[in-house]
């Protein structure tokens, strides 16, 4: 129905369960392609190489930069964190729908390349769901704690740069809201009208006069 | 998640198999609350009072008009069609989704009044699909027939007015679309950015200050 790839951008306040919703889609939605980043932090216990990031040394990653390898990437909690824009501009390209999970840096700088991506916003369902997520992670310093908190209150008045926002109160009601504005945003007048007008309508014109 | 009803729309041109579908879409969303029309024209085979349509007089009719009690109206070959006003707005101002299934003119009406609605355009997936569909209803004369089909030709340029476009293609399908939009209207940003921004930031705010 549609002719041109969606690009996706599932993002939102540290803590909202970005990573775990976006883990759960895949199944669901195997004709989703979906980008994997590049990132200069330490693998978390369960985290592959190719799998979960690209894992990449401080230089490796600065060289991607130099080359303008990296769709956006930005520097979270000392960090850095990128898309390869190969992969993105390829499947597009092509007619696929991408999936980009990013933070709120990363999918803003996004929007200003793909104005017309479907940017999604995920959030905690509680303030208190969002502290128990931060400190059941279990990898976080009081420090690194009083930074991610600190952030999450500041990072939802971006809210308003998406297109939708999705409660991650249970991780399979996330998933099927997420997969419904996919399939909603397939079913967009704006994505579609060429298509649809040129075709039909003309079919439809030279039915009708004979 | 939301705070106020949301009013689907679902049009199209004559023939898309609009009645089917909204037949069909009924019994899987038993919280949709789908407003019945008032007519003028004689029931067809298997349809009831009260639950297809409120058949009326074209006197009846003419008081209903008179006495504003018609959200949108409008003759189409030859009868009118009419949705009673108040059932629409009773339900929207209790939080409560409300679905119209109407032709294209009364569409444009309501969207006048309701331009927060969601207007979704449904159209058959071919032109011989819509030809073998009016012919097969069985109630056509050879003159209604080209009124009906010319129309469905002029009535596509209305699609810019809409917000979807639905292939009814197989009626499960277009089912399964219709309430994608519907949940992923439900999370768009716009209408739930007041309900989030306010409380949530305000409960982080006097927490992030403890």
């Amino acid at each position: 129905m549609i002719q041109t790839g969606l690009l996706i951008v599932l993002s939102g306040p540290s803590g909202a369960g970005k990573g775990t919703v976006c883990t759960a889609l895949r199944p669901t939605m195997p004709d989703l392609n979906v980008s994997i980043s590049a990132t200069t932090r330490a693998p978390r216990s369960g985290e592959a190489e190719g799998v979960n990031y690209f894992f990449k040394s401080r230089e490796q990653f600065q060289e991607m930069v130099e080359r303008d390898e990296l769709l956006e990437w930005a520097q979270v909690y000392g960090n850095f964190y990128g898309t390869p824009r190969k992969y993105v501009e390829d499947f597009l390209a092509a007619g696929k729908d991408v999936l980009l999970e990013i933070d709120i840096q990363g999918a803003l700088q996004v929007k200003r390349q793909f104005p017309n991506g479907v940017f999604i916003f995920l959030i905690p369902p509680s303030l208190e769901e969002l502290r128990s997520r931060i400190i059941g992670r279990g990898t976080e310093t009081e420090e690194s704690f009083r930074l991610r908190f600190g952030a999450a209150a500041g990072e939802l008045k971006y809210m308003d740069q998406y297109d939708y926002v999705v409660v991650n109160d249970r991780v399979d009601d996330a998933c099927r809201r997420i997969r419904s504005i996919i399939e909603a945003e397939r079913c967009s007048v704006p994505r579609n009208i060429d298509f649809y007008r040129h075709p039909f309508q003309n079919e439809l014109k030279s039915e009708t006069r004979n």
